[in-house]
């Protein structure tokens, strides 16, 4: 037992759809590797001895009352580049965001000191919000995309990177691509080589993901070698799909197809495949998704700003396709996936309901459509686990101990949650933890088992 | 000039919709009383002396460098009472979501000491989200009403609270009504009196507000008898005006008019009339609305829950309906006018664009109806002082002195903002503000030109 650590809590995951699992007090058997080895229950025989001998061996970590775990949560959506421009110019449109923000700030990632600076601060700010694993897009610049993985590494986060593919001379600006095909490819093999090497040195986990920036931004030639790279190294893939009337349109008059059609095509879908937003995937794209195991990165929030349209998540979840969460940081303003839970159960009820009131209630919207705050915490826990075919986002044996310590106690606590001896079913608990907390009560984040990050 | 404080600082905010003024390190000159006598710039020939004779008599408050003033948030629209079950239930249909839950909890407001534990916690929470002025539904005890006037006055926040009127013996729960039309109209003038004694003793202003819940839950006789009070007090009004399919069509089956022209008829339209939601108000009931001076409450984040619909704010701004914002605790579940303006900017660009993918863009939104973020400023600020016909919510002489420091700088402060020396215009600032400010980053907030909240 001696290697093992023991944490004592409280702890909300939700290993189905829909519901939760409330594990009370239990012991956290955690082994060197950071994974869970067992889950010890207040009723099991050997808890208390369990228990006792932690504490002797120094290797007892507890929590004080009004202290909840819940698994770290998962962000399969974030440019990493963008965070300088969170939550400016969002009232510009797309076309104008991109070219006069975007593309002349990812431009500047050519800058390594740059980088480090600004991607060392990103991932402190979303580890402090409880995410312990982030899906990463890079700028065009392969060392700079290494540098993102090393501020993952420095500061336990579970990072998966990619450097962006962008070759096309004539979607992209000129101080803002790969400068060939070739260039784009080759520089994408060296990148999953280097990355394949870091993560010997990250036990959490850093991992290298295709990223074809968007079928839009990339000729045929770099997408089939994209799709061929993929399937050499074994690698995740990351791309946006179907995000706007605009980009669903772009695709259908180049290729005659749709968006996921043609990702298929070139090899790009996949049990390692996610793709962003998917507003306008439809219903045979969906079944494709669920066929070759792709994901969505559902991001709501900037779904708001550029997607279109809402994403349809409670009839993709029926038709079986994966869905997790993103924050698509700086198309979505917030770097909390507290923010994009709340705004995905807002946007489904917006959906179902309709948003015009001139119409009558059997126009106005799509029925069925509302998730509720449990199933948009499953896609930010569990779902974005499946999503990445990683075991995260769950307290389970074999999976890694990702957590985040939220605590609502008022005890001398500057933000504290409303309690009054009501409504405080375990349920009721969770929700309110999802709805109302800020980041200032998420005291701990721990990664494979490591504590990375505390606020007491 | 001894009798003045001097408060040196930098400062945003919106007199005129749509437009930002930055005051750069300006001097508030806030009298005994907590009013703005003057506001001194830099260019000014006097700026230098005040300043050298506010710093030797020890009246001199400076902020260090990454701290902005924001006029306090005014937010139209709090159900007290409901604070305990923010975030919860939130899934159940409307009907479950009063009768098991809303109802029963309102009438333990029976139980003062359970109103002064509730109301004390409820007044700090949202002061410490920069709330400086709230538009208060109470419950239908007006002694626990009193409690959170008392609340107000002890925090130093400005509050506008009313005894809640429901009286239809035939809609209301027996456990939870008043007990006659007499006694409820009774109660009210009884409160009303009791609020304007206690005015007496709150430099910031606690005022008594006529407060019939909505028209389905009261007699003719109680909304006719409350417009009267209403009239011969001069006090302010607000209920609920056509927030859902349900309560529109309840108030025309009725009496075969709208909403808007039902409260009108029994005069509880005019200048201080706040009607919250309106997501159903019309082209006609918005003409009504800016021909008598009523407000809007607009509560973006609980419309998507019970509200069947967006307000359409841009359009309604055209029509010369005053608009502010309100949380709707507990239908909304964020005590942060912060989150409201996030989402009323987030629902107008649903409505604009629309919601459901298998539409074509031009029958699936409605054009021109999106906000700014620095229009949802305006709402939450100038707008919510237009509502309520008060001197509050802008930096101008004759203005109350209300305030919230928001300190974004990066030194030694556990939450920051994204900065790297780019996107630092005074619009771009004031955007990530915000968008990204935690609760954290807010360090004072000022009333009435007095220091009630310090989180430093």
């Amino acid at each position: 037992m001696n290697r093992l650590q023991i944490i004592q809590a409280n702890a909300f995951h939700s290993p189905k759809y829909g519901k939760i699992e409330f594990l009370e007090n239990v012991l956290f058997c955690v082994d060197a590797k950071g994974v869970i080895q067992d889950i010890i229950h207040t009723d099991h025989p050997d808890y208390l001895q369990v228990l006792a001998s932690a504490k002797e061996a120094g290797n007892l970590q507890t929590y004080p009352k009004g202290s909840y775990l819940l698994p770290g949560f998962i962000d399969l959506h974030v440019h990493a580049p963008q965070w300088p421009q969170a939550g400016v110019a969002l009232d510009r449109p797309l076309y104008d965001w991109l070219n006069q923000c975007t593309f002349p700030l990812e431009a500047k990632y050519a800058d390594l000191n740059f980088a480090r600076e600004v991607y060392t601060d990103l991932v402190h700010q979303l580890l402090q919000r409880g995410t312990t694993t982030v899906l990463y897009f890079g700028s065009i610049h392969s060392d700079s995309c290494l540098e993102l993985a090393k501020a993952c590494i420095q500061q336990g986060q579970r990072g998966l990177v990619g450097k962006v593919v962008m070759d096309d001379p004539k979607q992209n600006p000129e101080y803002y691509r790969d400068s060939s095909t070739q260039e784009a490819l080759a520089e994408t093999e060296r990148f999953i080589l280097k990355m394949l090497e870091l993560n010997q040195s990250a036990p959490q986990g850093v991992y290298p993901v295709v990223t074809p920036r968007f079928i839009p931004s990339c000729t045929d030639e770099a997408l089939k070698g994209l799709g061929e790279l993929a399937q050499k190294y074994d690698v995740h893939i990351q791309s946006h799909c179907s995000e706007s009337d605009w980009e669903h349109e772009h695709v259908h008059t180049r290729f005659g197809k749709t968006d996921s059609q043609a990702l298929h095509d070139f090899g790009l879908l996949g049990k390692k495949s996610v793709m962003a937003h998917c507003t306008f995937l439809g219903e045979d794209g969906a079944k494709l998704f669920a066929q070759t195991g792709t994901a969505i990165a559902h991001c709501p929030i900037s779904n708001a700003y550029f997607g279109n349209s809402v994403l349809p998540t409670a009839s993709l979840q029926k038709l079986g396709v994966d869905i997790g969460l993103g924050t698509d940081i700086s198309g979505g303003f917030s770097p909390s996936l507290y923010d994009n839970l709340k705004q995905a159960v807002i946007s489904s009820r917006m959906l179902e309901d309709g948003v015009d009131s001139t119409k009558p209630p059997e126009e106005r919207g799509l029925a069925d459509s509302r998730i509720s705050i449990i199933e948009a915490f499953w896609h930010a826990t569990t779902g974005g686990g499946k999503a990445l075919s990683l075991p995260i986002g769950q307290f389970k044996k074999e999976f890694a101990f990702d957590a985040q310590v939220v605590q609502i106690d008022s005890q001398n606590k500057p933000y504290t949650m409303p309690d009054f001896g009501l409504f405080n079913s375990e349920e009721e608990i969770l929700q309110k933890i999802l709805y109302l907390a800020t980041p200032q009560m998420i005291r701990e984040v721990w990664v494979q088992g490591k504590k990375v990050y505390t606020n007491h």
